[in-house]
């Protein structure tokens, strides 16, 4: 029977888990999640050791792994993202091993290829029927799209799913279909909904980030690209929404009708979808409670896959017929190279998640940041984090101005015909440092903590202690 | 650019297709095809020689094909099914390798395992996206479903894409995704809609059919199986139409609701989905009008690969989950097995499809067929052409009465308890003999024109000259 009838410990033993497996998790539960650290305390207790952990991304609520480590169940870890009290963990050098840093595009191509196989996937759903079927859309965990599940499901060689909502009717609006999986097991809540998704997506009302905003769109509409067909991918911090929220008052002023919005999706990119502004969104992730409602409803809203999303594939992805991606950035350097993975003092805190793959993809790929956080500089030297290569960044925007990429004259000439306040990085840098000094540069030469890998499977900088 | 800008000809001349290269089609615009011919004959003219043609099904229209045989363009064919007028051309012995036929589930099964790896895929698709999105729901040449082109796009080392109906619009209800396709050609028309599906189903006014029709609802029902949850498969022929349709009148005065329905839909599965009488269609292809409307507009009739629907996979397809389904013979012997290959005169006119998938599958594989057809008796001792084993099938209903696999008692016990006429199959192989005198049976002994492959990738028959 596919569905297992016993508990999520039983069924764990009875895989017979071998040492050194590999164990991959998607992270579509975000900060709610109660999946990977049941499944793991189930595997632990199996008496499995020396297992490498691929996970699409690891959230706070992640931290049981940390003992884990220090156990030597878990000897290695992959993943896109990696929030700050799991970063505190590998700081303090529990894991020998580097951990390998991917993008949300590379993953699943690596899982694909073979490079990063998967001996078992481990996919919280939100729904399952009997047959295996499974929908992110349904269920009181329901979390929309299960894009960067789609892989694991697709080629790891034993899928496990786990449910809190098994359904007697069979499932036509599945995201992973049955014969992807070999076993459902049902367990009591895979995850808090309050942590899943957030239930209203909230502009900023910081007078900067709003300022910045209308930099932004002003900055799209000089580019050239904002005109029927225009496409756009922006995230779900407060500036990005802010962004969205003053381009949509232009698009529906100027009646311009996009073609499509892509990648982690929130009410502001629905409404626009509804208003008529895109013709489609795809949909790797829900980021509110909207968007899952859209998800469900909407037959112009899709969900797909992150290999289709953002997979440095010949075949190209959605990425690559992006015009503009709005991007953020902890630090950038004089090259346009731009550090998400690391705060200023080179704790992990984050991952690329799709931002490398969107900046390659776009025609515009733009930063916004404020050019100080609590005093630390945006801007440095040279980085040696490096996340997303300055070559596929064209502009940072920050409250103070923006500064274009060499590479991208065209652009810094149509910025300051339409009278926008274009600077060169480094005169950016020499304002930040006017207001806070020359921040003193520690060269970090501890052992390597991570590595990260870029689009093309090469290791593009590392992270050391 | 993904949409290629010249014509199919100069694009299959840039392909540069080596000889020896593996090409496969699939069959969605069944008799009104136009995409085979025309890629073949390109293909003809660049030159290629001795080329592995793997198509889902081959039709009456593809009947040019013979000629590119004689010429060594291709030297090996391997499909699932295959119409009349190529068999003629394979019987006249114009292939020098035996065709391999294989079963809709087990096609995909072994493109995906690599048993037969396909070098290009050239899919059909009657709308396709500038980014390479294929879907069978709209344009002027929709078939609803790309079920079975879906293997083809994700695991072809190159796929070509033929449309006619270019959207500039990003689509959100595609069936393939973009990722999975290399290059967007555009011709003037992929195929003729007289030929890609009925306008309507008809259900067949012969009163012997509507007679078996009868008998055979009777039959499910006694069968315990036809309560709340009922799963259903049935083809588009005129006496499973007429199956369906008593089936439903039954359904609704016993307020049944069944699960799913599933294979090859057709107007009739459509309106008791509609009806609540099922509550999922599972769509591999379209047979009528009706049913693209419906898989286009109904969010309950859904899509699914031919690998979701039939392999003969450790997890399962949709074919596990079935109560009944409803099949047809050419032949059938004593212990069962049927011939859905060759008509009574050994001559190559059709295949498993999905029959032998849909047997194994399903909880009561029932038969139905006229004892004589033009005189040629149905029931023979022995078949040398087996496409799906005895085992797999629970019972024969003709006009005449059911005779059950002994195999299954249980059932045959269920039949007589509600008073039909329940025979052995010798009884009513010798009431055939009554009627037309027994058949003279030749025993084909020439070379092997076809080796016919079980779900389990072994020879399970051959097809003699």
């Amino acid at each position: 029977m596919k569905v297992y009838s016993g508990s999520l410990e039983n069924l764990i033993r009875e895989l017979s888990i071998k040492d050194g497996s590999r164990l991959s998790f998607h992270h579509h539960m975000r900060d709610g999640d109660y999946v990977l650290n049941a499944v793991m305390a189930a595997v632990a207790a199996s008496g499995a050791k020396n297992l490498t952990l691929n996970a699409s991304a690891l959230f706070n609520c992640h931290e049981p792994l940390l003992q884990l480590i220090r156990d030597g169940v878990v000897t290695a870890i992959e993943c896109n993202y990696m929030a700050a009290k799991i970063g505190q963990g590998i700081a303090a050098g529990i894991l020998e091993k580097p951990v390998t840093f991917r993008s949300h595009g590379t993953r699943p191509a690596a899982i694909a290829s073979g490079e990063t196989p998967v001996d078992y996937a481990f996919i919280a759903a939100p729904q399952a029927d009997y047959q295996g079927n499974l929908s992110g859309k349904y269920g009181p965990s329901a979390c929309g799209s299960l894009g960067y599940a789609m892989a694991d499901a697709a080629f790891a060689k034993k899928v496990i799913a786990i449910t809190d909502d098994l359904s007697e009717t069979p499932l036509a609006d599945f995201s992973i279909p049955g014969s992807d999986v070999d076993q459902v097991v049902v367990i009591d809540a895979i995850g808090d909904p309050q942590g899943i998704v957030s239930g209203t997506t909230k502009i900023s009302r910081d007078p900067k980030a709003l300022l910045m905003a209308d930099m932004a769109v002003s900055a799209i509409a000089a580019s050239g690209l904002l005109k029927e067909g225009f496409s756009f991918q922006t995230g779900a911090g407060g500036a990005s929404l802010a962004t969205a929220a003053r381009l949509r008052q232009l698009m529906l002023k100027e009646e311009i009708e996009g073609s499509f919005a892509l990648g982690g999706i929130t009410g502001y990119l629905v409404e626009m979808l509804e208003q008529g502004l895109f013709q489609t969104l795809y949909d790797v992730q829900c980021f509110d409670l909207r968007a899952v409602q859209s998800i469900r409803d909407n037959p112009k809203h899709r969900e797909v896959s992150a290999i289709h999303y953002a997979a440095a594939n010949p075949r190209g992805a959605l990425v690559d017929y992006l015009d503009v991606v709005i991007l953020g950035a902890t630090e950038i350097d004089l090259d346009f190279n731009v550090n998400v993975h690391t705060d200023s003092n080179g704790l992990i805190m984050g991952g690329s998640g799709g931002h490398s793959d969107a900046a390659a993809g776009a025609k515009i790929a733009m930063i916004i940041a404020p050019l100080l956080r609590s005093r630390m500089p945006l801007i440095v030297d040279r980085l040696q984090c490096i996340s997303t290569p300055g070559e596929t960044i064209d502009c940072l925007l920050t409250q103070y101005g923006i500064a274009v990429n060499p590479r991208r004259a065209d652009l810094a000439q149509r910025f300051k015909e339409r009278g926008l306040p274009v600077l060169s990085i480094e005169e950016l840098q020499a304002k930040a440092e006017q207001i806070a000094g020359k921040p003193s540069l520690v060269e970090r030469k501890g052992r390597v903590l991570a590595d990260i890998l870029y689009r093309d499977g090469q290791k593009i900088s590392e992270i050391r202690q």
